[in-house]
């Protein structure tokens, strides 16, 4: 089935089996934007000066959903996460958000990296939406995943920008 | 604070009281876009002829996402929603997901739909990872919403193209 | 697509919009047995003398979830139960589940008083299963609906044994 | 308390402590099916040739139950499972459901694949109750298992067919 | 059953029926104390001026919480909740939390403010776990509850202090 | 951040990363009392009686939200448990609840005990609330814990009692 190893022979949904992979470290760092007008950027980062919980509430949210993985992607496994972070920076147009996972386990995080990431953009869009009705979530990307039979990888920007 | 309604006046985060507010019929309708290379599109493709396992597993997964909204998205009220649909489009870079939900309630259902849609979006990303890690997610954004105390609303192209 | 309607004219899943449907009362029964040896079934009865917990917690499954039949069954929309019980027959080869849902909403709870009754067997399988395991579930159906457009209906016997 | 495990002596419930028991490979496999007439199978095949979104949606719902086994059945363990997959076979009179699930792990997995298989079954009574309400689920039973302290083991269809 | 409600005339466990319920407005507001050393608090409050994110989290965790209680608590409703709030106090002695919350419904929120409040409770003990392992969580009661057919209530202090 | 494992080093909340630790046997044990009337024990008392249903209800309760305390607890691990008991003391004032739990595993299960044991205390509130409303939770605590690299550690009743 051309690669999908989500599919097997027949082209049906599947748990890929991962009974037979090794126990390895594992890591996978995700990306993405909230694009905003400056106004909105300014509202985010002045509520964020007092008490900190526009930025505070993307962040758990996004620890929270990548427990969660497993139960939202279809034919992810369920995993037991050693640690996750998330980061924010404020850009000119938006804030980036960076998310990190990682297990010592038989398969990769990055699904659990991509799904924190997203989770905390939709939170920071759900809070700040009362001002803004169109920001957008642009260009979420696996950043860099390392472990695995696979191996290290990172994005490339010159290719794909 | 400056508008942003999660907040209350000491920057706290809140739900929201919508007990107040009328119950009316709402919708929404969001939609975003996964980049890829044309041999990846072409696996799912091919992939979808025989069983149409990858976009069925996506509207799935995307449906279930949205009534798990209020359980991912920290400051959402739990909603009862009365329909949710996953549309999906080929493109030539890539596959656009539109995801609609409406309800009778106290409070709109855009968060459901955006939830929704980039489910569907990143169920995609994880079939198809085995075939090209570097898709991308870009440009989700609410397409529409109607009904409720602010009205109908449609996002501009034009504006942010 | 002959009647099934969770799919549309193209043959995709959606979520039935049950938005123009009247509030009404609705009530669903769902029964099933678990087949098993005597002696099964007497170390469950002996089991259920001193502090009722077999059944106690085969109840308890049953009634959480229905309230989880959403999140359990793709299609099946979110609902705010107003009532559920599970009763409980001693057989000779066995033991009845029977599962009552009710509602004052806008569609039906045939799936949350069968989604009921099929836990609470599976319950009763997993704590008496060191002591057997080909119990069987079987002859799980509708009993009864009550309300709605479609009205009321009642399983016929007679016709399908 | 004549061999139920999950009941300590006073009869009380419990979750079995498997702490002592060594990490092996397990599998099991569980069957049932859903009876029905044969107009009601013919929609189902029929819809399932253009999208495949009935078995898709059942398919789908299977494994993510199973992912979801103890949060359902309340004294079952939480397992990080290896792997999932649901099967289907057209009958006469109804459509077999075969679930199979397996790990590496302390304890078995005959849990997951009935679940599986139960909610796999519910899923496709919901998406044809409309054609057909008096659908049953019958013979839902583990078929094998393997691996573990007890060894393997195989459902006698002889002994209770 | 001596006025358990949520045992039947049989002592068997059953979700209440609240379909003859009027929907009115109800609230309950719900309260405890976390005690802890003079030096832990100093932690938890020194920790929350840069990025509040102690008791941000708390807040973000008993939000979600109260829309949880249903799949907590076996025999509560599911509810769609109008409103949640958290508020903290810091005591010589550690920190009090009351939770809010509100719905329009036919049964009441008591659940909803009391799972809120341990949760938030929780949460805490787990962030400053690492200083301090014997806080304790203290005096967790309802505070007061509006709405209903039972009508306002208000816990009274001299009476049980 | 004086301690606070859970906060980095600017104060941002974060999953703490076990992957470096050893897999090792852990334990944890909480306790907790929810004070009441004598007439409302008296009613739970004799509810207990033929079915056992109100402490059966707090047990299971107990056990699936120890399973449930990384969907609760904002920066707790997923942990696969090996396993959880819940038992009860009746008190002259009320009754404790006693929750166990333990693991194979990186990191210690002191939230899941002590989530184990309100949650239980709470559905007892939520059974008998009918009966008396101002009853309260009290001195929730960790009472012991073993293994781990810290050791093990047991609460000190004189210092704090």
């Amino acid at each position: 089935m051309a690669g999908l190893t989500h599919l097997d022979a027949s082209g049906a949904a599947r748990m890929v089996d991962v009974g037979g992979k090794a126990e390895t470290t594992r890591s996978a760092t995700a990306r993405g934007r909230i694009a905003m007008r400056p106004e909105t950027l300014a509202a985010i980062r002045d509520g964020d000066l007092p008490k900190g919980d526009v930025l505070a509430a993307a962040r758990i949210a996004g620890i929270m959903a990548a427990k969660k993985t497993g139960d939202l992607i279809p034919l992810c496994h369920p995993l037991a996460l050693d640690a996750v972070t998330i980061d924010f920076a404020f850009r000119d147009d938006g804030l980036d958000v960076t998310a990190r996972a990682s297990l010592t386990g038989r398969t990769g995080v990055e699904m659990e990296a991509l799904t924190a990431a997203c989770t905390a953009l939709l939170t920071i869009y759900d809070m700040a939406k009362a001002v803004q009705k169109d920001m957008t979530i642009e260009h979420v990307r696996l950043i860099e995943k390392t472990g695995g039979k696979s191996g290290d990888w990172r994005y490339d920007d010159r290719a794909r920008g």
